[in-house]
């Protein structure tokens, strides 16, 4: 018999209704019970009431008070995942959150500890992790098909730059976008940051740049390993969401392209034309979403630690802190600088 | 106010699951009612108990006689087709109806001239036709894209054989396999046959060859817009499930390809590596079975003609008896030949 | 020491321009001695004197009277080979012959005889066979990776028809165009066709259909190996010169796909654009012409059969013949039907 | 009347014997009358006389001294280039000198001033500016067709290290090696190289590093129009010669892939299997080395600067002096920190 774990959902805005879509369609052997959110309004009920959730609160405390809840899926802000994550240790329930876990490095630790101390099982969202094509990459890396990773290269484009407001708001390009890369090269190259040199420059938006920000981005990484990585970031591919990913090791090398939107080529007088690539994350990972819940509840049931982990959370976030010290002073920066 | 259909499903098969499925999960506004099987069993309950079923019956009558649910579909065995179309017809209920209609010509053309009467919408369930790919090639070639077709080329190979048992009573080769492909090539060249030259052997298994079977077949089709079909179909191909359409026109030339599996590359000393491609139609063509079952509502809320329809049912099958005939006599064989 | 065999040519037209060429710079050991051409002008003077032809003549007799000479290139008109392969063997030449060896198939086989009882060797010009890619193909199908082959595809489409003057006195599409794809089948398939069912239309150019031929044809195959084979031709295919072949087998399918112009691919907020596939067979064909005429010269020394060779210039005409009559009787043609 | 230079060449080590072959069977309209080199053995005489080699000499002077020849190819070792340069521009004969000009950047610029007054034309051959895809990558950037370039990538892997011997006095990496990136990347930006970092490892072959060389470089380049490069290099790729380029801009990305061997896939129980891409510079390169000789005669000409010139060589060799610091201090180094 399968154990069958009773389920809480903290925040439904986008990322929120996307989990909580998958817990009840997709996840098999789970039972949401409970979702959660400061802001009720009518479209949130309706929202609910046709997907099938059976209980809206604007009250957290009650997933956290409620025994029969065991796992806790955080997709509230940024700004109060620890204090969540905390909470749920107190109460002994095992906890997925969003990426980033914070974007303050002693705030990460210490809510690691306590993590830690409870004995709670914590996962965080890097959901790219979970592609099928990035999967099927790190796996001939990490069985050797391709010997020892020499460069992990990352090309991560986004359509089309979010608002400036959100912009403001977001921690900067390192922290905000560039931190699904940084753990994607982690993943991939099978070892921790050492170093990192990063340059950006504002290319798409000059409004980018008065709210002090950057739009073009590209870090040079050393992994203990002794392997070298490269990411480019834009926050703007006219041409659509472009996701690769490719490692060289000492045997080989893997490349995982973009998906196609179809496998259709025309041919014409003038040229051979190809559908553009799908728009963004929601046409490119959705899948992905659904997976890394499967994975997640699949650790539980095992008892085993899924990953990407708290320590994961933490390496993506200290990557990110450097990467900007790097940008900012034009020279090569060590983790272990801004690792305080 | 979006229209909100209340459907019953007749046959909880394997492709009546998927129906199921898809309506409980995938299609907005509309509500199952009823499911209909003339077997249930544990395992059937389980399933109907797991996916929200909200009735499980084993009497379809329940949903001829019930005048909530305006829409039926049908999923049960191939010979009980034709029947509960007409109670559908009498009942005023629209029909979404599994492939083939029927195995006999003077059947369906009955069925249809009731269908007709009775002013209800049916669609018959050639699902490749919802298929991204395909759908693409077919815009492609329906704009004008590539101008007049010249030729259609499909490809249509299995992964393995059905067992030997169900070959017996499939109704041979040509109406049970290559019916997919002579509505695709149908679909594609937007004509329909005129004449048709068709050959097959026994090149997989001499299993099929003793119960007067054949595994590999061959057709040759003239559309009465001037284009030439090319229908090749296997019942093995060892490396899945190889679905292509190809077709040249005067101005260009469409072709799809198979779907990747993903789009990983893998480059070693000895050579370049690309993962297989999906198995079976499970894996190719899941998303198209949701996209015909909301075509076909769509058709029902702006009161169009669903499309494939049943005189297209009847076409395919036309086009399988005559390809029959022409393997059996070596001879091309009009359509106008079977046409009784 | 290598063996070096001193050459001449019959015919300095388009082919045989492409031999010469060929034969001065691209092949190694061998001395082009006389270039004879019953039009000469300017125009052909300066070219000889240009590539560095040593003699020129009007008179091919110079070469059969040659001593030196040990192999003639014919490339004169298709009513010539024959005469020219017979003085060949009388004068105990080698010969390279372009294709058709003749249309007449009684001419063929008496000319085959009389190179048997010479001794000499005889090669015919199908320079599709030493094309990288087929070449590929046929060693992936010949070493058995595939398995027994079951469906042969060919997909040979020219870009634009010749000018009418020449489909005038061309022999027809079976036998000027399809004639390199009937040799290609044979030797992708590794066996002889047994019957043939073709059919044509004239989708291109009504004048074509006004004297006497078609631009378009589908033809298909049964080999005497059991395997099916389909051609489909087009004279006029506005996106490039399309030529691939497929074969799909017991244990796998090979695929050899058209030659990229450039590997480059365009990304655009439109679409995605590749250049154009090379226009005809100068840009597509230009490589194997020196490799079929380095592997002729190879198997000289050797003293072993050169391929494609006589035989496969009858059987490829004689399927051209039961092609031509299947068409023109609309019925499938045995070979046997028309080797008379 | 098309002009018809007279030509001499420098050299005729392996670079040397290609160009050579090139100009007495690919370049139409010139005429080379002598080779140079100073080790003259049986092989090359051989080689000469094969070749067709009018006059083969080891003194060099017998080409200045000739009032006939108008055009010198320097092949010969790097550091006899400046020599001969300024030899050619004292007796008024244009230059086509292999890379790099010379490894001292005073003896660069010195040599450039002379060439300049002396008004002959130099070019320096990066060839792969003549490659078919990097050419049509260039074309699509430089037209405008994909904006503002923000991001050039260039991926260059050998197959295989060179000797240790010839690491030893190769000049490093950067210089050796990564030479023709540095041209590549600012032939596709189309701007000139500001600020440098990069990073290097030994991974491959660690008597690599005994000699005090890397075999493994990531440089990220800034350009003084903005855009920011990213070269990765490696001595060893088991997998084949890896050459790609990809520009990112404004309005769309070009990608310039791989060289296939062929175009067979072949699908298998196992996998998809494609050939491995050509193996090193002479399967990739070989047409480019003809083109780019074409475009040197074709500008001398039509009287225009040929491209890449002088400033070109002299701009790729500060890249690397400033690569080679920028490695070895770890930071950031500015062009003009080594232009000295």
């Amino acid at each position: 018999m399968v154990k069958k774990f009773t389920v809480g959902v903290i925040g439904a805005g986008r990322i929120g209704k996307i989990h909580t879509e998958n817990l009840l369609h997709k996840i098999s052997d789970i039972n949401l019970k409970i979702v959660a959110d400061i802001k009720i309004n009518d479209d949130l009920k309706q929202w609910a009431a046709e997907m099938g959730v059976i209980k809206l609160t604007s009250d957290p405390n009650e997933i956290f008070d409620d025994p029969k809840i065991e796992v806790v899926v955080i997709c509230s802000s940024t700004d109060t995942h620890t204090k969540f994550i905390q909470e749920a240790a107190k109460a002994k329930k095992h906890v997925f959150c969003e990426k980033p876990i914070d974007t303050d490095i002693k705030r990460i630790k210490k809510t690691l500890s306590i993590v830690e101390k409870s004995g709670i099982k914590l996962m965080v969202g890097f959901n790219r992790r979970f592609d099928r094509n990035f999967i099927r990459c790190h796996e001939s890396v990490a069985s050797g098909q391709i010997g020892e990773p020499h460069i992990v290269k990352i090309t991560s484009r986004d359509p089309a730059p979010p608002p400036i407001e959100y912009i403001k708001v977001s921690g900067g390009m390192f922290l905000d976008m560039t931190i699904h890369d940084w753990d994607m090269a982690r993943f991939q190259a099978g070892s921790e940051v050492e170093e990192i040199y990063a340059t950006g420059a504002v290319l798409i938006d000059p409004e980018i740049g008065k709210v002090g920000d950057i739009d073009t981005a590209v870090a040079l990484l050393k992994f203990k390993n002794g392997a070298i990585g490269i990411i480019d970031n834009t926050r703007q591919a006219v041409y659509g969401y472009d996701q690769r990913v490719e490692v060289f090791g000492s045997k080989g090398c893997v490349v995982a392209d973009n998906e196609a939107t179809n496998t259709v080529r025309i041919y014409t007088a003038e040229c051979t034309n190809i559908d553009k690539i799908p728009y963004f994350f929601l046409e490119r990972y959705m899948e992905s979403y659904a997976t890394e819940l499967k994975s997640f509840f699949e650790c539980l049931r095992k008892n085993i630690e899924p990953l990407p982990n708290g320590e994961d959370g933490l390496q993506d976030v200290l990557v990110a802190k450097a990467a900007q010290k790097s940008y900012e002073d034009n020279r090569p920066v060590k983790i272990s600088e801004v690792d305080i």
